[in-house]
């Protein structure tokens, strides 16, 4: 039987570790900071950057890829970048090992060291826009639309699975264009689809807006992120999509010649999702028994476990199983059937329980008689006995059913937990349980800052969906004209 | 118009880099002996990597994916991988840069030295062996069927886009067995869906075999590799796969108890293919005017070209473009419209030319009028005028010819390059003129050293379907029992 999960209620924290670490997702590895990404959790990575590649690709961006190493001196080049980046990272100083004279394995040799350090890749945008300066002559060579696959490096002293980890998965979109307006819009069009992805494919709702000064990316004009709500209370950064104005393009001088033969400095985007997408998955909607996964990203979206005593019985069970297989993969179902003697069906079903498996098919000698077979959802644990012939339909609905209560279950707890603060006292009694909280900020980085330190509440967005309202900043007392977002986070 | 290539007689090699970049795959980056692979090149890899993922999901193999880094003392722990891999590597030293206090940018922080050097990965045997002990207790957990696509850093000193680079993309598969037999079979299986990818998507012959022991993965027992001739006569290693023993197993001690509950090492296997594959396929089928590919792995298979005056001609040409764009993507044909009034028809025919494209389509007026399309193979450079009303058929035939065609032409090469030598003065005139040469060879590390040294030429593999032949080594006279394949290589 898989080891039963620490509940939320008692350890949020614990639950999640154990969570990822009991369903196969993502452990520990003997590299500090950096994880392993099991097969059963690489294989919801694959289906979210199958359906995110796609979404890319129908908006005319086509992949490439660009050096892991980066060096030192590029960082250099974009003042405020480098302040951002260049600091926690790994720094290749020596291209060779060499055996150690004394016998012990082996150490590195002194005498090849670099020229000049290589930093493992922590973001693209300077060796990116150090290429594009051989790529761009004439508007003719713009837009380009370009995104990466890839891994990149942030040195982490506290990481945690999937949240925060030193080397991470992610794709970064790269684009350049001749006008401001261009970019602008091609910024906000990545964040859309973002936020498309979160919540037809995650089922997951997000609040789309742009970041404070203070929480911007460092070399941005303005950064656009979609930000969802956990079950503990805490907000989760899901996305982000950058305007870099002619920042990038300026540091590595990358000009073009307009239709008029002017030159001209590009103009630059960037966006990225990560691998973070997992956590922002999990904790969205898995419970105390588990995973629970959106049928949409869900390796599997049926296990169907026979029950049975003996091999006739498993024989006659089997046939029909595979039938039923064989049905739902033609209706385009995924379906794993589970026939390992190895386990006993009660095992089973706790396994696929933690792993999230969007419904269970039970078929047993009875069902055999009756034309029957049990169906449990994993996202409200009802169960049903359902006639085999109407089984197709049946499933194909149930899957559609679980892909939207899921979404309507996080869209309501994310709700309950929204408030509004009209004063600093109502506001830190509300951040202190938990939830989203809009309230009246007077735009310095002073009193974010201060916000910040006395809460620990950031300012996760100023929403762009939000309606003026003019009021008081809840901590200086000055004028607002609109609300804006506040969370403690991840 | 797009420059001109060096002929492949005058310089073949720097026929080799001028494709390369001129036809938009890949270039040198800022970083030393790292490449940038382009979109256009990228769509080709994504191409192949998307056949291959195929095939290894439907042998039942999963992905994941583990860190980037290896801390220097894993290398130690399997003694003949430390000789072979942990050499010239990108060794992380330090996690932290800090403003330099003299004001030039930033420079590395002393106090963030690393308590153990990581390494980047070369090849990632030891952290995925060291992963396995906690995945494996029992024949319960076996077989591992375990591959990651990933980038991995060999320092190279004489790089050259695709062939060698210090950092490239690759697959590699790491499965772990419970028995010998089991691990062989799957090393022999990988090795052959190597060579069938080769055949039937790359249209490249291959010679399968084994490699001798000088020429063995370091830590392997055997080594099966895939081996094709390039037009310049020289071989090219195109995929390897390994059978490991328990090697690795031993070295990081993963056993698993088996069902009569004794504890046993686990047996080991390795395979992978990289991105040295486009420079196979670059190498295999190209021309004077450019790369030719075949249809299965072009990003696109047709390109429509309009031929007009003025923008009304323009119109009524691309009305009927699109009805047969439209036509062929419903017959799975991938189509580029390439509309742009930027460049003329000349030039959007040159570049087309070398970037492969292998069938290309062109409307004018006349056309119009006629009810024609002309029609321009890639391969054979032939053009023919066909009815518009029969150019769905015509072109999926076409493309499936294209395809056969390619693969013919590589194998009658090879054919014709393909010799056998019974003397060593024969076998060095031989050798020199470029192709694969079978010959006896006594089966010594030393006779295979010393006609390396004195020809250049290595034993590329003991071919697996080859008869039993008695026969005397070339170069120590000694009894041989089959011959061997040389050549020279990349």
């Amino acid at each position: 039987m898989a080891k039963k999960l620490t509940s939320r209620e008692k350890d949020y924290s614990q639950w999640y570790n154990e969570l990822v670490q009991n369903a196969d997702l993502a452990e520990n590895s003997g590299v500090r900071g950096c994880m392993v990404v099991k097969p059963y959790g690489f294989a919801i990575w694959e289906k979210m950057q199958s359906e995110l590649d796609r979404m890319f690709k129908e908006t005319g961006h086509e992949n490439a890829y660009f050096p892991l190493f980066i060096p030192k001196s590029y960082f250099s080049k974009e003042a405020s970048h480098v302040d951002g980046f260049a600091k926690e990272c790994a720094v290749v100083t020596h291209y060779r090992l060499k055996n150690d004279p004394a016998g012990n394995g082996v150490i590195v040799d002194p005498e090849a060291k670099l020229e000049e350090e290589l930093i493992v890749r922590p973001t693209s945008e300077t060796i990116i826009w150090d290429t594009y300066r051989k790529w761009i002559q004439s508007y003719r060579d713009l837009p380009i639309l370009v995104n990466q696959w890839a891994n990149v490096v942030r040195w982490e002293m506290r990481t945690r699975l999937f949240l925060r980890t030193s080397e991470f998965l992610w794709q970064e979109g790269h684009t350049a264009h001749a006008t401001q307006e261009e970019a602008i819009q091609e910024t906000k069009q990545m964040v859309n689809i973002y936020a498309k992805f979160a919540k037809e494919f995650m089922a997951m709702p997000v609040v789309i807006g742009t970041k404070t000064e203070a929480e911007r990316f460092a070399g941005a004009l303005e950064t656009y992120c979609i930000e969802a709500l956990m079950q503990d209370g805490k907000a989760l950064q899901a996305g982000t999509s950058h305007f870099l104005g002619q920042n990038f393009a300026k540091a590595f001088n990358v000009k073009f010649s307009t239709k008029e033969g002017k030159q001209e400095y590009v103009w630059a985007t960037s966006w990225g999702v990560s691998t973070r997408l997992m956590g922002a998955l999990i904790m969205t909607h898995s419970d105390d028994a588990g995973l629970v996964l959106p049928p949409k990203l869900a390796p599997y979206q049926v296990v169907i476990v026979p029950i049975y005593k003996g091999e006739e019985q498993l024989k006659a069970v089997s046939e029909v199983a595979l039938k039923v297989k064989n049905e739902l993969e033609n209706l385009s179902v995924s379906v794993k059937f589970d026939n390992r003697d190895t386990h006993k069906p009660g095992w089973k079903f706790a396994e696929y329980e933690l792993k999230g498996v969007p419904l269970r098919l039970a078929i047993g000698n009875r069902d055999l008689e009756n034309g029957t077979i049990e169906v449990a959802r994993r996202d409200t644990m009802e169960k049903e006995t359902l006639k085999i012939s109407d089984i197709g339909k049946k499933v194909v609905n149930l899957l559609d059913k679980i892909q939207q209560n899921l979404y309507t279950k996080a869209d309501t707890f994310r709700e309950e937990k929204t408030y509004t603060a009209n004063t600093y006292e109502e506001f830190k009694k509300l951040i202190k349980s938990g939830g989203f909280v809009y309230a009246h900020w007077d735009g310095s980085s002073e009193s974010e800052e201060k916000i910040k330190q006395e809460t620990k509440a950031t300012i996760r967005c100023i929403p762009q969906d939000i309606a003026c309202e003019e009021g008081f900043c809840i901590y200086s007392g000055k004028r607002s004209h609109r609300r804006v977002l506040f969370a403690k986070s991840y």
